[in-house]
């Protein structure tokens, strides 16, 4: 769902900013007509995601390297499994296998982690969604990711969704000294939501149970119930009663998710997801041939 | 020791992927006169770095708001802490948050992350270092980071060192069919550092103990050992008896690299500081004032 | 709402665009010392908009110019009025003159077209919103005018909200053989909104009456009714009965605006507001000063 | 005559602008493997401009779509022509389509605008002019569209020739206080002449009749006649007598071009065509095939 | 008459390229808080361009260095002299100093080479003029620094004036197989001045002296006589007889553009001016002060 | 060792500069349909650099132009050789050729010189490297210019090496009054050699033949022996006694290079490589067909 031309921009600054005069391991000590072909493995398992990526940055090293992709985004393997095979000039195979590797390992992480996720609230309606935790540059490949992980993206920027968090509320009641609190978030959010574009989904993050009908009352599309415990949580979902949907978030693990999602949550957010996913361990293994063929 | 001109391109970029079209909860919801200041505080304890990043995610959103800064990178804080505060219009302060955000807690997690493993080796002489495993477009500033942190640096790019690997010696050694495996590498190697810079540093990767000896005939300035047992490292140090500089890699963990110190490497590559460091827990805490001054 | 970085990125480029060798008429023709004021003064009523950006031409041609702006965006003005003044090095402020005019030229002209259309609607609960068909490049911008002129924007880009439009429709249900068109309709849509974000609002066009029901039985946010005749709007609003938005698109003029918001659509989307607004007249008016201050 | 390089960097900024993450509704809405063809069709008669441009949309958004251009930028078509055929993926047709339809909609309503000026004073010798009055960032291209539409281009910017206006003109009278109004005029001319490149035209605008003595007597280029009458400029002519180009600019409308044009100026310049052409109403219509050939 | 932003652009791209990691030896080497003054010093006499460059590179590395400048572009200089003085933390002093050398060595370079040209040939009427033979990227520097010397610029780039060279001709001549070369050559021109913006400056260059009638007959701006000996370019002047301006190129040096330019040709095409111009030699003495101002 | 991403780059950006709005010559002059070969032909002898570089300039202007190069980067050349065919499109062969040729013969220009200063040295050890002296924005071809000539790589930037100057050493001295010169010098070093990158190579500036020792104290890498007579070059080398790597630099020209090299330094630094060296004299040879192939 990305355009070539949004990957070719991020993978050639990649490049510029690994070799910025070039790869010197592979320009002396490497001869210039030795050809290679190289498989990308699993040193684990896990999910593929950024195979267009991944082939961007050999096409963009040398236009004579080929890359040929085993799987598609969103695929599972298995430890061992090849997941991509790469031939050309050994020297540009290797100038470009950092570059190649640091972007599908990234992403593969991301979108292992996320089917972990996936995998522990498959029994519930709830869904993982990722946040704004992303690495500056790099939002819409990590946000693929996701998707390739089987999560949910949340609003992608700024720009395309309303979300009100705590320190948002603060200053709307600091602004309104004589409304009550509860009034002057209501009355704040039915103006904002008035003049929105239409197309604006409006999500409000409340801290306590006592401040939902405020929100509510105001007609927002999202009650976000920010670091609630379980039976908070629960308690939460009754009484937005299916009047919003409701998402759960702050300090979801792998060993806290499926007791939140089991409270009937719609969403929970995840920002482990992108902020902290380990890279995984995928390998680019040789295959030298001689430029006679032999 | 970055340039103000590359913390600011950087810095932009990252803010128009995240507001291309503005927030849309600050401007929607916030009174254009309301006035803020917040304070950014340790949710946990750790390393800081990145504050010129941070204040310049607020200057490059509007240079109405004003950043001051507590702590100069590399400086330890407690939770709790108050490591910056940050003043002008509410609308501002709340657009610019999340990515100076982003950056100082992927910046403080790495410099965090480094210090642990600096703390575990201080008693021995190795020191810890990066790889070339960062995020695509943010080297600098991770870099930055792990020195924050009390970490060293490795090379910074495939144009500033010879990093010969297990993938480059299959090359060689298939490329000169008519020699023995060690002499197509030794001889490989002394043809390049003839003509390589002169100011250029070579590193040549070994996976066995066997390797070494070839390695060493070319004169190379440091030996790295991949995925070597600690009992090998240790014998790895001793057959290499200081005629090169020793560096350990491969499963370098906080639960290894004591071990993995006390043998007597110089230095440890420990590619998860920067491609699996956690993002620090880092909030921004409101103090809204009121337009009158109230 | 827009930051000072992406203003600033764009009028920097447009600047290049316009003085590639810098300006030979002011540098040639004009002493070096002499200072001018001068005033943005309306040729003709409108709607303020864009003066931060006409403000940045001239800081980003010469930080010597000062410029001071005597309304907000949004204000309205009379033929005459002075909208802003200038003062600075006369070959800056002639250098600048032109890209600071084209800005709040073009973007007045949107706002201004757009409270046009505004005031023929207020009557009725119907908002006028604006399209995609902005000029590459300017859209942020384009978009900040529209609310300028009280407009609402509509979705901002590909990526913030779902838009069915007829050529999708097509894609279905030629992809889906085995089901009637309107079940192939419903259930892919069905389809779509169970996996996509949760922020994401569905907006679904339709070319003829008979098909709203498919389209709401996905349980969509918006259906948009594409070219309908007024009394097919009306019927259309029945049809609707409450259970999504309405908005009318097509062949929408300040002519026939009015009859359309009267027939009960929640939203008009206008494309013209961006596609087709002239430019403001407005005109730098010179006051020229001697350097020896008479 | 643009090349390449140019188009692919404008026409990939556009494509970023517009699907930041990707196009939600083809993307969910979608089958992945579903094909199109898809038909440029005239909705209203025009002058064709932005082939290239129309094309390079696609090509960067996704390499497999193929784009057939029916005719040369600068023909004729009528309402209901077809002139272009695009195939490829459904989904990446669909992405492309807006951004596509934007530049040869903005082009194309450039060309044709100015087709209807240059229509007007054919009869004549006088030609019709863009201005600098065009987008920011798009010059190139509708100054391309002004070609393609029949008209001449002015200068392209600040750096290729000279146009001293009325501003600058005040400043060199207010410069040169012992010097009358004339000779001030007539010796900084002159003065410049001498210093600027000797490919540099130099053009200089004059509000009265008086004006044009001093301004030929410098042996200027071009007189440009602003915001003259119909018998002004007659009288304008006459006056200049062949001694100089003769342009006309200031409120030309196609309902004034020919009088202005039977004058016997040279060159008419007209900001409308860039600044105030209305996008021409060009869609695209589907042809949906099943992946399986059906 | 370069923009701040054009300047800046050009220097943070310079300053990213020298120090994509930071300035190592600054770093490493020296204090914190080492505070220098340095004075940028005349090694060889020349004429000064470049200052506001020069100065860039200081503030964009570190905005806590101050530079203040000592001369005026185009002002001569004397080996010793001091051209402007810099002040910060030793630091960012010590990592901007090349960036800013470099530019300000080679704009220096370029005005002082082409002040020697013109210095030869102000005893007759002729200018001294570039080329397009500039630094990729750089051309409005270099531009500049013609001016600072004293030369005048030729056409900017092929956007701005025709240059017809030997190629095209022979294009025009074998494209029209039923035309004598003359009359081919002339009807072509002709063709091309009736369609061409009314500003564009029309430039032929011959080889001979027989093909200038041909060209004159087209009327051209200017006839450029390339590679011709000094008796045919005093003939060249003769038989174009005034009738057009008359420019010698090819082969021009110090030594030889006295005669040149005594033959009365109009202008001198030097290439060398931006081609091969040594950089000046300028250099920066630093006065270190302790941080405790002693 | 470059990658197409890094050449494609910088060609764009230097085609932008010479043709913004586009070729007028070849545009107005020449038939659409005119197609020519050309063949790029030494003017003079020299060594051959930016092959690639060449090609990539007609590539991005018009993909319909085909390159072929006759020789590898490096390859010698007499006067006369053709170096490169061209084919394609007259109007883009002719828009390309002066940025194509730019390029070549700058590339080529250092080449040649830099094998002139490498055939000087041959009979010794000693090496010919390239400086920092390079033009912004184009030290990566630059630097491969340089090894096209058969000369070396110094450091690239300020990032890869350490260069410690007189500038720096003049600060470590002031920084440490308590301590004797020497001693702030040898200490300083060592305490920044114990926190560099272990990959950095250390060079430290001399300007006297007694400040060797307290250099050779701190275990930096390589001395550099600045502005040295021949005699005190000699004694430096024996001074330092293969304790370190020895480079000369300052007042290198081809008249001294040779003595210089025979005083048994290994390394001769040449700032003129790339900041003085004559663009080489290649041109384009144009064979027109016409399109009718005839």
């Amino acid at each position: 769902m990305l355009t070539t031309a949004h990957i070719d921009r991020v993978v050639a600054a990649a490049l510029d900013e690994d070799a910025p005069w070039g790869d010197l391991t592979s320009a002396y000590l490497l001869p210039a007509d030795a050809v290679a072909s190289a498989a990308l493995v699993a040193r684990e398992a896990g999910v593929f995601s950024g195979g267009e990526v991944f082939a961007a940055a050999f096409r963009l090293t040398d236009p004579a390297v080929q890359v040929r992709l085993h799987l598609d985004d969103g695929a599972s393997f298995r430890e061992g499994d090849t997941l991509a095979t790469v031939s050309g000039p050994a020297r540009s195979v290797l100038t470009a296998e950092r570059i190649g590797l640091n972007f599908v390992q990234r992403m593969s992480g991301v979108a292992t982690l996320t089917r972990r996720f996936v995998d522990e609230v498959t029994h519930t309606g709830a869904r993982i969604a990722d946040t704004r935790k992303t690495t500056p540059g790099l939002r819409a490949l990590e946000r693929h990711a996701v998707r390739s992980g089987g999560g949910h993206n949340h609003r992608f920027s700024l720009s395309d969704a309303v979300m009100a968090k705590d320190n948002h509320l603060a200053v709307l009641v600091a602004s309104h000294p004589s409304l009550t609190p509860s009034a002057a978030i209501t009355q704040s959010l039915q103006a904002a939501i008035a003049r929105l574009p239409h197309t604006t989904h409006v999500e409000v993050e409340v801290d306590r149970l006592d401040q939902i009908d405020a929100v509510l009352a105001a007609g927002v599309d999202t009650i976000m119930l920010d670091n609630f415990t379980v039976d908070d949580l629960r308690r939460g979902v009754e009484r937005v009663a299916g009047r919003a949907t409701v998402e759960a978030s702050g300090g979801v693990s792998l060993a806290t998710v499926r007791a939140i999602a089991e409270t009937g949550v719609d969403v929970i957010a995840v920002g482990a997801l992108t902020h902290s996913a380990p890279a995984l361990d995928l390998g680019l293994d040789m295959r030298v041939e001689l430029a006679d063929g032999s």
